[in-house]
C-alpha cells in the first residue's frame, strides 16, 4: 500500500480541510468493508468529514464506493424504466405500501429495498412484516425474479448490499456523526443505487417529526441527494413534504398496513393520499408513463378506482408468502389486546398533533425500537388520530390507543393527552407538499 | 449514568463547538482508562477536540483528570522545592543527564520520570539504559525513597501513572490527532504533575529537528503548558530553544551518555552547556537556591568545577544498579563494532547540519525506534559532529559513524553526507536560547 493511502494520512488530509481523491475515498470505504481500517480510524475520519464537509464530487465518489462495496442488483433484463421512492422518514409514513402497487399497476416497475424503523421513525419492513407470513428477507436473485415477474418486490437490505454502509452507519450512530449531509447522502443513495433502479423519487421530510427540522435543512439535503444521485447516473427528483403532525390517522405497524389497505380501497385519509399522489405522479413521469402531473394523478386514481392497485398489492403479499386475505379482511392483521379511547378535554378545534410526541407514545407502546435489538409489537399503536384544524366535541375521541397491557396504555394516554391540543381558533393551514427539486 | 454523560452526547457537544464541563471531561478520561468508552468513541472525540479546540480551563480539567486516572507520587515528605525539567524532544538532546545531578548538587531535589524515544526523537530512558546494569523500572515507592535519600531518581513511566495518557496517545498516533496543543499539554503535564513535583521547567524546542517547526508554534505550546501547569498548582516556566542542528556533538544512546559524562567533567560542548545552564538556572530559581540567573549559573559551574555534580551522577547510577565506573571510564559503555569517518568533501565552513536528517541516519543505524516495538542498539550513532559555522578542511572528519555492520554504516555515510553541508560563507549565527515564558 502506498503511504499516501495509510489511514493516518487520509484522516490528516480531511482533518486539514483537504479534498479526498477517488483512491483515498476508495481506501476508506474498502477499509470499512474488509476491516483493514480500525473502527477508531473510521470514526476519526467520520468526525473530520462531519466538521470539514465533503464536496459534491467527494460525496459522489463516496456514494459510488459504498455502492460498489457489495453486490449491485442487475435489473436490465426487466423491461421499462425502474423507479423507486425513498423517504427520509417520518411518523405514520406508510406511503410506500399503497404507493408501490399503485405505480406498478400503472406500468412502472418498482424495485424497493427498504429499512427497518429506529428511534421515533417507523420502517416499511416492520410494517409489512405485521402481515401474517409476509417475508422481507428474499435473496437478491429472488428479488430480481419477482420484479421481473410481477413488477415489484418489497424487501429488506441483504447483507451483501452496500455492507460498508451498515458498518459505517453503526459507527456514526455511537460517535455523534449521523447528522452530516454528505454522509447521509452516501448512506441513502449507496443502497438505492445498488438496487437496480433507473430513477428515484425522494420524499425529504421536514418538521418536528422529521430528521430535518426545517424546510431549509431539508432543501439542502434534497439538493445534495439529487446532485449525487445524478452523478451516479440515475434520474432523481426530490419532493419536500411537511412532517409536523403524523401522516394519516394511524401510527403503529399493523394499524398502518390497515390504513394502507384502506388507501387502496379508495378510503385513505386526505393528507396521506395527497403525499402518495404527489410522489406517485413523479414516479410515473420518470417512468415515462405520463406527460404531466395531471395525467399521472388521473392514472393513479384510475388504478384505485378499478381495483387493480389493490390486486397488485395482493399479488405482492402472496408472492412474498403473506396471507392475501388481509387485503379484504384487515381484521386478520395482528391486534392489540387493550384499546383505550382518549377523549377530548373540551369542545373546540384541534390546534396541534405533535408528530414527535405521538411517535414517542407509539414507541412506548412497543411499536418501534429504541435500540436496534428491541422487538416490535405489531398490533400496538394509535389509530383514529384527529388532524390539526378539525373540530372536536368534548368527550369525543382524539384517538384510540392500542396497547398490549393496561400500564403502557396508561402512559400512552398521558403522553398523547399532551401531544394533542384542543383550542378555540383554527391554526393557519400549513402546506403539506413543498418544493420539487429536479 | 446520566444521559448527559453518554459518550455520544459529550462527543456531540464538542463537535458543535461547545465547552465541556468537569463532569464531561471526567467521563471521557474515565472512559479511556476503564474501557467504558469504545476506542471509536474516544477517537471521534479526539478529532472533534483537534478541530474545535479546548479552552485553557478545559485543558486544565483534562490534564487534571488524566493525572488522577492513575496514582500520584507523594513527595511531601522530601524537604525542599522539588523541580523537574521536561523537553518536548530534539536530536542529541541529552540535557537531562548532566542537568539532573548538577541541580541536585546545588541542593534542589529532582524527581524525574522520563519517556522512551520514538521516531526521530531520542529518549532519556534509552540513553540511561546503555549504562551497564542501569535500571529505570523502579517502583513508585522505590522512586520516592531514592528521591528522599539522594535527591534524585531517573525512572520510566510506571503503568499506574496516568494510564489514560498511554491509551489516548496510542489512539492519537494512529488517528492523526497528535498535533493538537490541548491534547499535547494534557499528555505532557498529566505525567509530570503525577510525579510529585512542586515546579517544572519546560524546554520547548522549535526547528527542523523538533516537534514544533516554528518558534511561533513553540511559543503557543509553551504558553499553554505554562498556563495549564499553573492551573495544576505548580510553578512552571518554559524556555524556547532552537533545534535546527543536533544539540552537542553526539547522537546515539551510549555516545550521548559519554558526552553527558564529559559535561560533568567540565568538557561539554558549548551549545549543550549553554542550554544546560539556562535550564538549570531556572530550576535553581524555582527551587529557591538562587536569586538571579547569574548566581544560579555560578552555582551550577561550581558543582562541575568541584566534581560534586559528577559524584551525584555516580551516586544515582549506582543507586539504580548501574556500573558507577563509567563515570571515570566511559569506554565501559557499549561500543559499536564499525567506526567510519565521514570526510569533508571540501575546505570551507559548515553551513548546515540538518538535525532531522542526522536523526534519521541515527535511526537507520539502530539508535532509535521507528515503531514502539523496535529494539535499540545502544552503541550505534554519530559522534564528533561538526557545528554550523565551524571551519573545516577537505578530508577532515565531519563526524564519526558508529554502526553494527558495514551496510548500515554505508547508508548512514550517504545520509549524513547530505545532512552536513560545507560552503564558503558562514551562515548568520542563529540564537540557541529564545524567549522565557513564566
Amino acid at each position: 500500500m502506498s503511504p499516501s493511502l495509510f489511514p493516518q494520512h487520509i484522516i490528516a488530509q480531511k482533518r486539514d480541510g483537504g479534498v479526498l481523491s477517488r483512491a483515498e475515498i476508495g481506501a476508506f470505504v474498502r477499509g470499512a468493508t474488509d476491516g483493514s481500517w480500525a473502527d477508531y480510524q473510521l470514526s476519526a475520519l467520520l468526525m473530520a468529514i462531519f466538521l470539514r464537509g465533503m464536496t459534491p464530487e467527494e460525496t459522489a465518489l463516496y456514494t459510488d464506493a459504498m455502492m460498489r462495496s457489495g453486490v449491485v442488483a442487475d435489473l436490465t433484463a426487466v423491461p421499462g424504466i425502474k423507479v423507486d421512492k425513498h423517504s427520509t422518514g417520518g411518523v405514520g409514513d406508510k406511503v410506500s405500501i399503497p404507493l408501490a402497487p399503485m405505480v406498478v399497476a400503472c406500468g412502472v416497475p418498482v424495485p424497493m429495498i427498504s429499512g427497518r424503523g429506529l428511534g421515533h421513525s417507523g420502517g416499511t419492513l416492520d410494517k409489512l412484516e405485521s402481515i401474517p407470513g409476509f417475508r422481507t428477507d428474499l435473496s437478491l436473485a429472488d428479488y430480481c425474479a419477482q420484479v421481473a415477474r410481477i413488477g415489484c418486490a418489497l424487501i429488506g437490505q441483504t447483507k451483501d448490499l452496500a455492507p460498508s454502509d451498515k458498518k459505517l452507519y453503526a459507527l456514526r450512530d455511537v460517535t455523534a456523526t449521523v447528522e452530516c449531509i454528505p454522509l447521509i447522502c452516501g448512506s441513502i443513495l449507496a443502497k438505492k443505487l445498488a438496487e437496480g433502479i433507473d430513477a428515484l423519487v425522494l420524499d425529504v421530510k421536514f418538521g418536528r417529526g422529521a430528521f430535518m427540522k426545517t424546510e431549509e435543512q431539508a432543501r439542502e439535503l434534497a439538493h445534495a441527494l439529487v446532485q449525487v444521485g445524478r452523478a451516479g447516473g440515475k434520474k432523481v427528483r426530490a419532493l419536500l413534504t411537511a412532517m409536523n403532525q403524523p401522516l394519516g390517522r394511524t401510527v403503529g405497524n399493523a394499524l398502518e398496513v390497515g390504513e394502507s389497505i384502506a388507501c387502496l380501497h379508495g378510503e385513505g385519509p386526505a393528507d396521506l393520499m395527497e403525499v402518495t399522489y404527489a410522489l406517485g405522479a413523479q414516479m410515473l413521469l420518470l417512468g415515462g408513463k405520463a406527460e404531466d402531473v395531471a395525467e399521472a394523478e388521473a392514472k393513479l386514481q384510475a388504478v384505485i378506482a378499478d381495483g387493480s392497485a389493490l390486486e397488485k398489492f395482493r399479488e405482492i403479499v402472496v408472492a412474498q408468502g403473506g396471507d392475501g386475505r388481509v387485503v379484504d379482511e384487515p381484521d386478520r392483521l395482528p391486534q392489540a389486546s387493550h384499546k383505550v379511547i382518549l377523549p377530548a378535554p373540551a369542545t373546540g378545534i384541534i390546534t396541534d398533533v405533535d408528530a414527535m410526541q405521538v411517535a414517542l407514545a407509539a414507541l412506548r407502546l412497543g411499536a418501534g425500537r429504541a435500540k436496534a435489538e428491541d422487538r416490535i409489537d405489531p398490533g400496538v399503536g394509535v389509530s383514529g388520530l384527529v388532524k390539526i384544524g378539525e373540530p372536536i366535541e368534548a368527550g369525543a375521541a382524539l384517538c384510540t390507543i392500542h396497547a398490549s397491557d393496561a400500564s403502557s396504555a396508561k402512559v400512552a394516554v398521558e403522553m398523547l393527552g399532551k401531544a394533542i391540543r384542543v383550542g378555540n381558533e383554527a391554526p393557519p393551514k400549513a402546506r403539506l407538499i413543498g418544493e420539487l427539486l429536479s
